[in-house]
């Protein structure tokens, strides 16, 4: 039995996990094997992150494909996906940690004014800013899936406001949850952070847009700022500059783009107040996905059932 | 009777808190109302910073004095402060939150590499860096009072691993608790990052010099990196400069200095890896401060007793 791998994480493909994990299946490592042909009759499982259109079809013997990512959108930009198999989301409770301190860290440094604070430290610049406290800001945090979650729990302790918004009504100690298109705009009216975890589909596609923008408060104790380690595809970049140049944003973090890498000539790099980093919120760890792979193989062998199923007609 | 206040934050001296938390007593505004010699003789109360040397000796009726903050070293500096007062520190919830929100924005800061990603991100240069995870790092926290044990409950909740060094024996649950010189080496022997916390005394003045430095861990998943919040004193500078220059430590933040504001020439300012706020980590607000003097006032006059009084033989 053989298991694919066509994940291109170029910095991140450590060799050898997948190897030590599965001791017993033929890897076949794909961006490296793939022109000399090899034999995919024996591949039942295939790990992928954007896998080249067609290939997951071309498996006839393929059982479970499984996406290197929380996210799935890559897996299912495949035109030809097989509809009938089942795709598996990689939940790695250190990928949920690591989006955390990324999202904590952004929310803090929007709170403490810490771009401010470096602008004046490199003029040699000595003056204490404005600096209200984590419990008068009110973080609403868009997608309540386990990474929201997480996020939302660590927002709190430190002292944060939290509210909630999902497409299914949740049901979270302690946060207010607002659910579906109704309940949007109240949502909004309250966050002066929005952290945007959301995947992306046809409902979340350019969500924060200047129709967004403009129904946040503008009354908190900070300018409204808007935090996106979710998907590129739901920002619309243009209405972002837009709201940064007319003040209307008091800041944004942004890890995620239309585009990526984003473009050279993009105008978010040079705001000070649009805290820019290339996708690495929450980065695989390539040893914890064979860890996860294994396990899960394990137990589909054994008793045929699989965790963290993604529902293929949601599309995430 | 009345209540002399004597606080120079001149940024934060809000008028009207105090007047409003105690309609009864008269508030003299030392600051402004010291030239004009008001009359002294009703003072019961004091409420002081950096006290004028004499000024608290020279008031015949005062029974209580509070420091502005949890600090109360500026007080001790007052060479003729009258050693039977009972001094009471400010223990304000919203002070240690304020403080852990700036810790936990410094740790993560480094774990993150966000300066890196700043540099990057200005150059308009996509990179992913290497990032461990918080599990990986090992924080010290140096001082476990009210600041070092909310720090260090809300680092845990981020997934850091926390281990605490203290005057006198404390028992915390799940962190490893390190007492006095005998076990300060093996404490530091441990700390990826060190957090310090500490108040300034004889004991701790220049405590993070280099022969500190020199015990911190050579294999840790990041350099070394000192966060001081405590005290300017605790820290020899030209030890710090020259373990950047080296390379020996990975960063610091530094929120506070021998002399403040921090001189024009110092070459602190000017490290991408020394993150240098302006003694902003915990201000205290005024209002807060107004409230907490009025509740131990009144529970003084009903029961004479007072909270948080500073152990005056000890000087912290």
């Amino acid at each position: 039995m053989a298991l694919l791998l066509d994940i291109n994480f170029d910095e991140h493909n450590k060799f050898g996990a997948f190897e030590r994990e599965l001791p017993d299946e033929t890897i076949i490592h794909w961006q490296i094997e793939k022109d000399n042909n090899p034999d995919l009759a024996a591949v039942r499982y295939a790990v992928v992150w954007k896998p080249q259109p067609g290939l997951l079809a071309s498996l006839a013997n393929l059982e479970v494909i499984f996406s290197a990512g929380a996210g799935v959108d890559h897996v299912f930009e495949d035109p030809l996906l097989p509809k009938d198999k089942p795709v598996v989301r990689f939940v790695d409770p250190d990928l949920t940690s690591r989006m955390s301190e990324w999202v904590v860290l952004q929310c803090l440094m929007h709170l403490r004014q810490q771009r401010n604070y470096d602008k004046n430290q490199f003029k040699h610049h000595w003056q204490e800013l404005d600096q209200p406290i984590a419990s008068e800001i009110r973080v609403g945090i868009m997608g309540l899936g386990e990474l929201g979650q997480d996020a939302a729990k660590k927002l709190q302790v430190l002292g944060f406001r939290i509210n909630g918004w999902s497409r299914s009504r949740k049901d979270i100690s302690n946060i207010d949850c607002y659910c579906g298109p109704d309940e949007f705009d109240d949502f909004l009216g309250i966050s002066d952070i929005v952290v945007c975890l959301l995947p992306l589909t046809n409902k979340t596609k350019g969500i924060l847009n200047a129709g967004l923008i403009a129904k946040l408060p503008k009354d908190g104790a900070i300018k409204p700022v808007i935090i996106n380690a979710g998907r590129g595809g739901s920002q619309v970049e243009v209405d972002i500059v837009k709201a940064l140049q007319s003040g209307i944003l008091g800041g944004v973090s942004l890890d995620v783009f239309e585009n990526e890498p984003l473009e050279k000539t993009s105008p978010l790099w040079d705001f000070n107040n649009a805290i820019i980093t290339p996708h690495v919120a929450a980065v695989s760890s390539i040893p914890a996905l064979a860890r996860y792979v294994a396990t899960q193989i394990s137990r589909y062998e054994s008793s045929g059932k699989l965790d963290n199923l993604v529902d293929t007609t949601r599309g995430y």
